[in-house]
């Protein structure tokens, strides 16, 4: 379900640090119940003279866009709070870098129109999806 | 209307595959009466350094992100069928492929804030809609 | 907010181009309040193997993606005025292609889901929406 696209300039991450930034992101999500593989993960180095903020080309830019799926915030305080748990799980990968734009937004869509494997996921906090996040893979139930 | 983007792990698919799969995709809008030219498909290749499922780089993976717009689901009833329906578009395609991790989602948004070469689309089954997918153009109306 | 992405098959931008287009849109933003450095463009070059219209790879073809995060449409008639505003942003850089298919469409999402440089955007029309704007910078308040 969640999908992070994150666009970035060259030199932010070594092949390390977006390792360890998709692992913390999926802890994230492993917390509040989901099964590690719902997170998936997308990198995308962006060159300065494809990356404009403002209408002019950055050398230090991380733009993440987060589709969530499988959770969907019933009202604008708890859009907030997620908005605040997303921070926590970027600002520590990205505050030591000098004079760098980042940004992020959400998108929420239908879990009706998802599948993974071509199976649809079971219902939010369903014994089968305890059953998925405890086996770490996508079964039939 | 729709777009297609198609995040894959090198290997997944060559030329003639994704022409096949570009192909394949729009014969089932166009069997629903959308103009051929309406589907758009991206295909991004993605390294396993940057292509992460539950934290870790997979060396298999495709991730498909599909906006509707033309067409919008009234219900949930509608949306699963919609699932089952691209899902059956994929599969003869993916399920060749052992351990591979491929999911999709769909985001549907307003046909009001679409345009094709500057102009506005036909409304969903007019008989304007019908000469674009005759003529396969988009041409004033 | 507005996240612009740009996906073209080569030739059709050049550098210049590139910056003189993000350029133009971050103009249009502005002039109707929004900080510059809301708007983030991101080009995208995608080969004509990978770009898919109709089934068929193009050689000339421009397919943008807008997310609008800090306004939203309250209806049908202000949706259409945005899209013909768009669509007066793109054509002068893109009518003097021949034979191009260029295509856009907008999603609108939450700005209760959105944060630059950690920092929750101010609410729309502000006073310190309006400070953002004059400084061109992200900054508590």
């Amino acid at each position: 379900m969640p999908l992070w696209t994150i666009h970035y300039t060259p030199g932010i991450f070594d092949e390390e640090e977006k390792h360890r930034l998709a692992a913390r992101i999926t802890d994230h999500y492993e917390e509040v119940g989901l099964p590690r593989f719902y997170v998936v993960t997308l990198f995308h180095e962006v060159r300065p003279g494809d990356f404009y903020v403002g209408g002019e080309p950055v050398t230090a830019g991380v733009r993440v866009v987060i589709d969530h799926i499988a959770r969907r915030n019933p009202d604008r305080e708890s859009r907030r709070r997620t908005a605040r748990w997303i921070k926590r799980m970027l600002q520590p990968h990205l505050e030591r870098i000098a004079g760098l734009h980042w940004e992020f937004h959400v998108d929420e869509t239908s879990d009706d129109l998802w599948m993974i494997n071509g199976i649809a996921p079971p219902p939010p906090g369903s014994d089968a999806e305890k059953l998925w996040a405890a086996s770490n893979t996508a079964t039939p139930y």
